[in-house]
């Protein structure tokens, strides 16, 4: 099933809800048993804290989430080593690098400062600001998460004033490439390398890589997000063509702008045919000094 | 004179000044003559949007904003080119790359739909999205910037209707890691490149370069934002350092993680001594398999 980012229709903050399957049925998380929903393709787009893995934690307006896998169901514990392979821990991952929106239900057995009193409550949308693993309370490896929630939202009723994190606001760190449908399928096509340097850049549980506009979106330029506009580049290409390090010729060889000096030919499979006019469009915001 | 981002205190939204020397005084925008206050090391903290340039568009929500110089201040013409180097253009880059608030002050003699009636009023904070240079109307090149309005503040009195850019909001894309005075200086110890792979990333303007910290910052960790725990790094490394892809030893020697296969020893200049607990810290975040 594919993640749906966002608020559901007809269901406000603080909707509260019996049971997972009723959760299910409005859409707000819909896997029954899985404490996040979505994949690595596609990210994720809602979890539940019910407070039922031992490393998590609830400070109101972030939590430290744990990933899934690993725990005994009887216990509660965990009894083997997390990755971010397994389930749907690869998808949060996801979200956080395009700056997913990601609903969050809280479960009765959660932190009590902000649980509810019985049952499921939808508390809003969060983002995943990092993630990292870390050795458990029960000796395992596990994968965690910070969410952070997202400002201006009402707080849910009867929850507890949220704990302040002073350093954060002012020292956050946020990379998010919006990995657009279109962005995902040229990445793909290149297998997660550049298409400039053909570098790989390993990070765990993959290869990042980053789908770059060559006609840039939005007002005044108004790209389209469409594969004859969209190079799969690494981070440092993707910098150099955003702010005017690279240029790219109408014989498709990359040149660093301020030196003149050839990178070399961009890399093209069959099939991804780059629109000329877009490429022209770029070379005419970083013009020749 | 160092930018101070944000509101002044006891200024809000809205707040009216008859001229360039009451919005000084307020402390709102400092500089008496120039449009951007600010720095190409600071970054710039607060413009004048007063459709003094030609190619200067305001759409309420969002402003088309040229940068200084070449411009005829009898006529308002431009009669030269402009360039990121000039005046205060540099600071709106380096606030947009480190995502600082801009404070926009609005003239009576923009756009007539969002423009005071007469003198200058404050109209909240904006965010720099990007930068280009295109060839103007009169045949120069200017310098180019999108400012955005941050979501959630009162509106001016007497102002249209913003204008809507629906593309926008789920293309945006931001690559904003926040440059903290400590990071600055480690940027300039090793000249902006990189202490991994000693790459320059060129930029108009300049070299692209990032703070990394070690430990990272916020909680869980609450690493500190000091010169033993940040490096000079380009985006390609910074992401692997925060994603794991690579590990430091306590020999400074760079590690790929996956692989274990040696990058090499990370560059350090005599005076930046980085700490090893953050560097074990660091490590056992990202495990080997």
């Amino acid at each position: 099933m594919s993640p749906t980012f966002g608020h559901i229709p007809g269901v406000p903050i603080g909707t509260t809800f019996e049971n997972r399957a009723a959760l299910a049925a409005a859409g707000v998380h819909t896997p029954h048993m899985q404490g996040i929903s979505g994949n690595r393709e596609n990210g994720a787009d809602s979890i539940v804290a019910s407070g039922s893995y031992v490393d998590d934690e609830d400070h109101g307006d972030y939590l430290i989430y744990t990933g899934m896998g690993g725990r005994d169901l009887a216990t509660g514990r965990q009894i083997a080593d997390q990755s971010v392979d397994q389930y749907a821990n690869a998808g949060l991952i996801t979200s956080e690098l395009a700056g997913h929106p990601v609903r969050v239900v809280r479960g009765a057995n959660g932190n009590a400062l902000y649980a509810p009193p019985s049952g499921f409550r939808y508390d809003g949308l969060f983002t995943v600001e990092s993630h990292w693993m870390t050795t458990g309370q029960d000796g395992y490896k596990v994968v965690q998460y910070r969410l952070q929630r997202l400002p201006n939202q009402p707080e849910p009723e009867g929850v507890a004033e949220p704990e302040d994190d002073p350093a954060y606001a002012v020292t956050v760190v946020t990379r998010r490439i919006r990995n657009t449908a279109v962005a995902q399928h040229v990445k793909e096509m290149y297998e997660r390398t550049c298409q400039v340097c053909d570098r790989e850049v390993s990070i765990l549980g993959g290869l990042y890589v980053e789908g770059a506009h060559i006609r840039p979106l939005g007002r005044p330029h108004v790209g389209p997000d469409s594969v004859n506009n969209v190079l799969c580049l690494c981070p440092n290409h993707h910098v150099q063509l955003d702010y005017g390090g690279i240029v790219i010729g109408d014989d498709m060889r990359v040149t660093e702008r301020e030196t003149g000096s050839m990178i070399g030919p961009l890399r093209l499979k069959p099939g991804h045919n780059i629109d000329l006019a877009h490429v022209r469009y770029h070379r005419a915001l970083w013009p020749e000094a």
